[in-house]
């Protein structure tokens, strides 16, 4: 069998997290909590579980739980969008991602990615037969280098994908990036997917730039969340994509041969959390903004150097001043294996990376005594 | 955006079931058991969940859980299958032959499936850049018609689907069937996807002729089934895959990006209860027998006629004496409504079925007094 995906090898957040496993190294590499999610919520499972809702759920995802994803945009971003022709639940935000590729690229289609970026997307756009053509952010601040991306745009593109707030970075694009991406795609062929699956984790009084509310984006966009991030849960695999009523019925032809349907107990369970607790992405700012700030006070002393993450729930650290020989990637096995944190290396997000880039990500999306273990553990380094 | 998928409707289990609910009809048509799953399971899940097994299970599945799988293939069939090399659990069957038809096919290639079949194969064939060739089986017994499989293989065929037992019929492959396919496949390069999410689900002391006991055919076949069907919970889309290594290395490559892993809490429950309850699926012949049984004998009396099949939880049931002027949807659609029964039409499972085919297809999966019901309303037809 030859492979359709030959440069493939397994995930560096699996690879991170096994080693960390291995070594018994605190793993701030994957990126998902040491904490649990909402009792109450929780409690819904086991409460539906039990009661029986143990069979299919319809193929476009239980409609009161696609009414609380509605009722939330609305309040989140005071725009209204339909859950039944524009909302979609998806096992996990990852398949959202790939069914929406799926949907707009043929072969020979071309979509532009914005390095450092998701490892998914680009064996997503393969698998469809499309090329990724890979735009660097602009250092230090991973904003949108927007000459470069226009050169970037070819009569074969075809997409082009968004990820803010931005996994590594935690940088966030603007109300005046998405004006000029709108600007740019104006007349065009261009769809977008936009990853906003940390949409709800955006810190220091930043409010999230949602493609959901900027209208002429929207009209060509697919916008995909996690419940997984927003509710601290992210084994349940369970997310959402947002589009205009004609991608989201060409996206569910797809889902609908891809999985089928989402898990039964926990969309329910997710309804009856969001119905009770609208408070709850109110609350997710103050909450993750006290982790990186205690995590970072902590780093402070250490010879890491970094500008705390604006969002999503990872801290860059440059480690120019600790170990500038070893590349990333030896970097972030160096500390895993020398000093107990695993962390994950900001290279493995590049098609090429800069090759004096010497930065790692760790996920601080951990208890206090977590956090402080690893700054203490980081800071001897 | 122009249609990948442009034949692609809303699948007809999604139309009955929403007719069913419509108009208060008893729904025997989309499969799924109107009864729950084992309390035991329910209650393991509960249990993972109160406790904090809610983050990201490893890629391939929960190590336990692939473990019972190589347990229970090992006592079902008497061969040892490995569990990090050959086993990986999937959002369900539906994600598992969608990725196994990605890993398998490229633009150009042809893929065969035998008529009536599943819904979801040809577009992921079609999604991959195939073409399916369809073979009709051969009625009334929905045989394999090894002359016509022979003339449809063209140096374009990359893969044979095989569902044993099949669904709509109940057919059965039988050791036989397997060896005609492993001649007929051998020295060619063309690979299997075995559907055999009904594994368990057979009858009259019939024993189900796996693939994954087949050593020839097994080395080039990826072998599906699904927890949703052996254990009542079809709405926690969880499946798995079985195929030697390299094929589930590729196989692992593109579910990885298709969906990355399964739900971590429903995996953990899966594995407690198997381990403990290995006697369920030797249970589940004699459990599905009664049902059809019953379902059949309180048909007799009908105008319906019919052949019991001999698994699946589906019968089909032939209407020529009762409506000869309908097709079989219209049929289920006047059942659905004027007789307060949903059913599902055989034409749908074709791409194009014998004119004078008068099937339709019940789903006994249900507790004894749906059965009772149902087949009342059935026989005052
Ligand atoms: C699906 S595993 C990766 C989790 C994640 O989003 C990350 O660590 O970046
Ligand atoms: C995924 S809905 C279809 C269920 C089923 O397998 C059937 O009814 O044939």
């Amino acid at each position: 069998l030859v492979s359709k995906l030959p440069n493939v090898g397994t995930t560096i957040f699996t690879q991170m997290s096994q080693l960390a496993l291995e070594t018994g190294a605190i793993n701030l590499s994957q990126g998902f909590p040491d904490f649990d999610g909402p009792q109450a919520l929780r409690e819904a499972v086991a409460r539906h579980v039990m009661e029986g809702r143990n069979q299919y759920s319809p193929m476009t995802g239980l409609p009161s739980l696609r009414q609380q994803v509605a009722a939330k945009i609305a309040r989140s971003y005071g725009v209204q969008r339909d859950a039944d022709s524009e909302i979609t639940i998806t096992p996990g935000a990852t398949e959202a991602i790939f069914c929406a590729v799926q949907a707009l690229i043929r072969p020979g289609d071309e979509a532009i990615v914005l390095d450092p970026c998701y490892d998914s997307y680009e064996p997503s756009v393969e698998l469809a037969g499309g090329r990724c053509v890979h735009v660097p952010l602009a250092l230090p601040d991973f904003a949108v280098d927007w000459q470069r991306l226009a050169d970037a745009i070819t009569p074969r593109t075809r997409l082009i994908f968004l990820n803010s707030p931005h996994n590594p970075s935690g940088a966030l694009l603007t109300c005046t990036d998405l004006d000029k991406l709108a600007e740019l795609v104006r007349g065009r062929d261009i769809h977008v997917i936009s990853d906003e699956v940390y949409e709800h984790l955006i810190y220091d009084g930043q409010r999230h730039a949602s493609v959901l509310a900027h209208e002429e984006l929207y009209q060509r966009a697919f916008v995909v969340s996690s419940f997984g991030k927003t509710y601290h849960v992210t084994g349940w695999k369970t997310g959402y994509v947002v589009a205009p009523p004609a991608l989201t019925a060409e996206l569910r032809k797809i889902h609908q041969y891809v999985n089928f349907c989402g898990v039964t107990p926990l969309q329910f369970a997710l309804a009856d959390f969001m119905a009770a607790h609208p408070e709850h992405v109110e609350e997710l700012p103050a909450f993750y903004q006290a982790k990186r700030d205690l995590f970072c006070d902590l780093l402070t002393g250490s010879r890491f150097t970094f500008s705390r993450a604006l969002g999503t729930y990872f801290q860059l650290a440059d480690y120019s001043a600790i170990r500038p020989d070893l590349d990333d990637v030896a970097m972030a096995e160096w500390l895993t294996r020398e000093h107990g944190v695993a962390a994950i290396p900001v290279s493995v997000f590049y098609q090429s990376a800069p090759k004096e880039m010497r930065l790692v990500r760790f996920c601080f999306a951990k208890r206090e005594e977590t956090l402080r273990q690893a700054a203490e553990k980081l800071s001897a380094v």
